[in-house]
């Protein structure tokens, strides 16, 4: 099963950074209020404004991508837990 | 009867995802927050921007799609119950 | 006595639709929720934008629509109770 | 003493709408929510926008108005009791 | 001490109206909160976009104008109490 | 140290008003609600808008300006407690 | 790790300031919401507004800014804490 973003919207599978888990440390509650990193699976085809104009959006599938802890909509495609966010939710792109 | 949506709204079908009802398993509550399937019935002509011009949506009936879970207006149509809700309410399309 | 709703007003008649008067059955309270049905009685000349440009309405009057619960104003017009609403409180038109 | 409105805003004179008055009858306190009656006793210059461009009213003096229970701010001019409210807070003109 | 309010704002000094004053009367608590007369002491040099363009002021030093209970912020020039508010938040002008 | 406004925000020192301090007299608490005076020690380069277009500031450094006891955040420069705000939250200029 | 900050937001190391570091004085916690001193790691693209135009950042990377005590999102870059916030947060450039 395919999944197309509608407009400025992002697909993102969630990565669990080195940082947390090398050496499997267990991360304090505090820590989980940071951005996580996660990694494009899918954009829609850009932003629409009121004119009908689309924007591209400036990130791609593959981009490794850091988005704040509580951005996006959970969201179960062919059987994996992935996310739906805005491109503005991305705070950056990483590498 | 037939019902046109007005503007940049839409007419959706509920769909129960194959996720949810094979095997007849029981979904827990928390579960239910999570994006719900469903099918367009019908579209409107599209949004209307402030000097009145039109840009078509860009989903069309037929199409399956992901939609949050409190989005939209219960409506019976036909004595069926279907939702209206805006396409910026549809999260993307399926397949 | 006339009544000319201004801009991107309509003035609505509630129509108690078939689903709900056939064979008399009560509604219970939470169905009360939903949208209702109405036929526009009246319209106003266009919404107008912030350069005075007016947009026609793509409401007439005799349309059947559908409008949510809580929308609109009540009003007396030559004694009958009708709703002022904007035509954005309109979900579509039926038929 | 001349009162004029500035930009989009207009003064108007309460009326006892004939529903009310004819036959005296007391009308109950949830009667008292819907909107009132009442005439435009003088208009201001238009709506301006950013650009410092008018927009012309669409009501004008004499026009008979309705206008929702809670518009506008009242006024004493000439030691009459008056309200002076925003266009936009006019849902429509009769006769 | 001479002061130039910036933009569209207004300096206003207040005027007791005679409505209330004449015969020494002493209003009551509720009246209060009607609007209140003044007297438009200095204006700014009008309204700024985001474009940098300037609106003029519709309003000019020696206007007597009505104003909102609540409006302004009190300031102290030259040792007299006067306001500073924004144009939009004078209702009318008198006379 | 110098410090550069970014944008549209200014660099103030707050001074204390002759109204205040001539005679030593104490101000009652209520008093401190009143807009502040100050100078302006730098400015930023001018309002940025959507399209990247900068509109030059009507203040200017040294100017007397007038500003609401709230605004702005305090920050220390060189050693010396001075106040970043917007430009519009200047109400105006004094002499 | 490089760290690309999308659109308008910028990469930012907090610096503690001489101000508060010599002589290792304690400063108290009121002190601790004034803004706060740091240095430009690297920045986005440029803001980008609905018809996808991008304005350049007025900061660049070297840049000692100050920015409020509570703008950005923490974020960590190679084991090291950094912060994301957009241009608007910072307050002014040092030097």
């Amino acid at each position: 099963m395919a999944f197309r973003p509608l407009h400025d919207r992002v697909l993102v599978r969630r990565v669990e950074s080195e940082e947390k888990t090398r050496g499997g440390i267990i991360i304090p509650d505090t820590a989980k209020e940071k951005p996580q990193e996660g990694e494009i699976v899918a954009i829609g085809s850009g932003a629409k404004n009121e004119k009908g104009e689309i924007t591209p959006l400036d990130v791609k599938a593959g981009d490794r991508v850091l988005f704040g802890k509580w951005s996006g909509t959970e969201v179960k495609v062919d059987g994996e837990d992935l996310l739906i966010m805005k491109e503005s939710d991305i705070l950056g792109i990483i590498g």
